[in-house]
């Protein structure tokens, strides 16, 4: 996702350290720290303008949510709308998700969400992909035992890409839908913005749960 | 596949034994003496009427085809379409895909097709979809060791089963298209009769290649 830059950004996030993580390493091994009460932790990579992992915290008070953005300018747009709701169950993190090992110890996640991901559609670029092996492994080795993926996209090779990159890697799938919103598991779908957007004009979303076979 | 009885079919399936098997189980292991050439043999495990083995055997005289189809009539229309076509690469089962280990010896089979197989949508038919678990184990013991399974539907919600039911059985994806005749690999793609009328119609056509693991 991309945006225009904001002036206001950078010292919105730099204000807000009780919420937005700048440097997640430092805080590796103690993310429960972060939350009043200890609790499974999930993981949106890519969590844009936070629109999903604000509504999965509010829905969801028993489990403790963090949403990861790279670009500070998106970072700070879901730092501004998340601050009004003092949900004391999310955290944010503004950095590079291709580090995630580096930003929590092994097996500290509950689950982990992949929302609209870029679906770099060059065969040439693949390995951006946040669904290609390697990130996959890192994924592995932060999530628990068993530790599950859910992912939506609106993008039919990104798609096509993942179901086959996560069968290769051994993952099991637990749920396929290829019209999420006209499907029975819509009935408790929390939507992104791009999302919203996008289904109104008609195009399928697709979903895939699937956890590692560890 | 359903169609009107035709009381031609029962006689004009018996009255060629050199093209059309009635009793597969008879064959077993002997499957290659029906083929002029020892080749690799694949198999279409409820052809319909025929079109896309024909076709398969047309477009690769290198390969052995095997067409099964469970209803007589329909049977006999794919038998009277190909006798005319003298393909000596080209054989016919009429019998019960179910017990297709009772017809073929262990991993006599290169690889296996599904094409437009019956969704049955509704939950307590699960097992008689032909990627239930019980008929990929079949499927299985039938291929040579790592054989593959290509399936081709325009039934969302078989296709959704499909994916897990193979992932889950922990087969390995080679390729998966959400609109099969809009991607490069609709290049080499053989129709079926079922395949040419719905696309027309605008709708996709879902592929998935696998191979087992083993």
């Amino acid at each position: 996702m991309r945006v225009k830059h904001k002036k206001w950004a950078e010292p919105l996030l730099v204000a807000h350290p009780e919420k937005m993580v700048l440097n997640p390493s430092e805080v590796k091994g103690q993310w429960s720290d972060r939350f009043p009460k200890d609790q499974p932790i999930q993981l949106e990579v890519g969590m844009g303008k936070g629109q999903f992992i604000i509504g999965m915290a509010k829905k969801y008070p028993n489990i403790n949510f963090i949403g990861l953005e790279i670009e500070k300018t998106i970072a700070a747009i879901a730092l501004k709308k998340a601050l009004p709701e003092n949900l004391p169950n999310l955290q944010f993190i503004c950095a590079d998700g291709a580090e995630l090992t580096d930003f929590f110890a092994d097996h500290q996640i509950d689950k982990l969400f992949l929302n609209f991901s870029d679906p770099w559609p060059k065969k040439r670029h693949a390995k951006r992909r946040l669904t290609y092996h390697t990130f996959l492994a890192g994924y592995e080795q932060v999530v628990k035992q068993g530790g599950s993926i859910e992912l939506k996209t609106d993008n039919m090779g990104f798609f096509e890409f993942s179901l086959q990159s996560l069968n290769n890697y051994g993952m099991k799938f637990d749920g396929v839908w290829l019209d999420l919103h006209h499907s029975d598991e819509n009935a408790t779908n929390v939507e992104t913005e791009y999302e919203h957007k996008f289904s109104e004009l008609g195009q399928p979303i697709y979903k895939l749960a699937a956890h590692f076979d560890s």
